[in-house]
């Protein structure tokens, strides 16, 4: 199979040839849509797909650029489609370092081009095998609402005195972790995969996702600006009720300090490094990086479980798949 | 077949089981869709996809509610997405006599809700035979592809100084006139139809659609404002180019009136009433309302004739079309 590398080089020339494509009128609708795709970004979700892909076919093979490649586009143009609508909502004016769609083109713009963005990703994927897409439109129909369901409720969250940790857990996973785990299941159908296959395979992405939201709620407190990309303590700041924040009360229980961690959070008006070291020097009490590692590691072992359970349907050794445990190593110890 | 009466009974009916189904949580996502599906309207798209494919296949079969009612629905949950997010873009505060989503949930509640009726549109078309899936969805997108197109166009005609009729029909065939024919294509096919009789049903209703947005620009100056349901002569309050003005413009060419009537459109701040007394003149003195006959009874000969062909292929009589008959001499002659 394709290394996550290989795959990655592979997309980027793959979303070369798709935003030449998108050079359509009318144009204030398709510029838009090329401006953000062009931003580039990690491209892991079609990465994923596309690695998967190949672990069920010939990756060499003249079609597998256009049968396999371009369909598996699908999940980044669905994934730019929701930055693009999450960052109206959200009032963001900065993202990747450049303008976000909705400050540089408006609102009306970015309405309208994210929503011919997600008809776009219907459009892509349609181009997979007749055989599988009954199957491909349904399932990714199905994890698109959840994740507007996972959205919905990270906009309640906001507003709600109280949360809970397997809430929260539940709300990242429809959010961020199904879109990761769609991708590994629609590259798997794609590549020819068998249905119960694809479906270990979208587990498997699934418990990466989880970590992966875990590691950039620790990096919110903890990175490093320059590697993480924004600036540090923007939860703290906004309030959010994170999986660092709701882990430590869940130590902290009823006790003082569990009270004192709540109000700090929920404090207005502060000095913002003062909230900041406060609710720090408690996290560090109870060494949360501990538990951070912890629960990482317990979705890192779940995915290995997985990718597991799938060698041994085909009698696959650990080379066979070993990009899919590079995969999952590096994306359950990110550092960035 | 059903007659349109009879087609817009079932889905009522269905509309009510539907929105039944939407009780779900989180609530601040699925209470908007509800309330916009909720407030009725003419149903004009699921009734004439639930009639189309009564052609094809027995009303009166007890799997037909399932399977084909429901499936026809996608065009109507459709459709109120185009509502929901048009009404952001537009600050529209009312619609059919009620606060508009935006301004009854907020944008944050109208962009996501909105997003979620288009997926739901899709998981509702996937109900669908699994004959057809493909082809349904192809050509769903595609249609919501070119809507969006027609809705940027429509933004952008908006800001400039001359647009031809040409160009103006080509905007209103995509912005509206496309989900009418789509409406008919997709309940053929969901019916049982062969390919070819359901682009004739598309082309039957793309035509329908057209002379019903030519009679919407002329109500708009000429209606009824009880009947209509809005203020008479928005559209020149906005300054915009309808039918109307272009046709009219082609009439008068280069000419001193023809001048004036620009002026007339676009000039600012000047009393309304009299803005309206005067281009309501100009078209009245070149019979503007014959025009509109004129062009309406176009688009409707060319349904008939779809219609005529249609019948060819399977002898059948126009007894056993008359529905449709009957539908394209309501729409094209329709005051209100």
């Amino acid at each position: 199979m394709l290394t996550f590398a290989e795959a990655s080089e592979i997309v980027s020339l793959a979303m070369t040839k798709g935003i030449k494509w998108l050079e359509k009128e009318p144009a204030n609708l398709y510029e838009p849509m090329r401006y953000i795709l062009q931003q580039g970004g990690k491209r892991l979700r079609p990465s994923l797909a596309t690695m998967c892909a190949s672990l069920f076919c010939d990756a060499h093979d003249e079609t597998f650029m256009q049968r396999t490649v371009f369909p598996c586009m699908a999940v980044e143009v669905f994934h730019n489609f929701t930055l693009i609508h999450d960052d109206i909502m959200d009032h963001s004016d900065m993202r990747r370092g450049k303008p976000t769609v909705v400050k540089q083109f408006g609102e009306n713009a970015a309405i309208l081009s994210g929503d011919s963005m997600l008809l776009e990703a219907y459009r892509i994927l349609a181009l997979a095998p007749p055989a599988c897409m009954t199957n491909l439109f349904n399932s990714f129909t199905h994890m698109a609402l959840e994740l507007c369901e996972g959205q919905q409720e990270d906009m309640d969250f906001e507003t709600r005195e109280q949360v809970t940790l397997p809430e929260y857990m539940e709300m990242i996973r429809k959010k961020t972790a199904i879109l990761i785990g769609e991708s590994a299941y629609i590259g798997a159908l794609i590549g020819g995969s068998e249905y119960e296959e694809a479906k270990m395979l979208y587990d498997y992405g699934v418990e990466l996702g989880i970590a992966f939201q875990v590691m950039d709620d620790y990096l919110d407190m903890y990175g490093d600006e320059k590697t993480f990309g924004k600036k540090i303590g923007g939860d703290v700041r906004e309030g959010k009720q994170t999986f660092l924040f709701l882990r430590a009360l869940e130590i902290l229980g009823k006790s003082r300090e569990g009270h004192t961690l709540h109000r700090w959070l929920k404090a207005q008006g502060l000095d913002e490094q003062e909230k900041l070291t406060a609710i720090r020097s408690i996290y560090d009490r109870i060494n949360i990086t501990k538990l951070v590692e912890e629960e990482m590691d317990l979705h890192y072992q779940k995915a290995l479980q997985k990718v597991k359970t799938l060698q041994k349907g085909r009698k696959w050794t650990d080379e066979q798949v070993k990009p899919l445990l590079e995969l999952a190593t590096t994306m359950a110890t990110r550092k960035k």
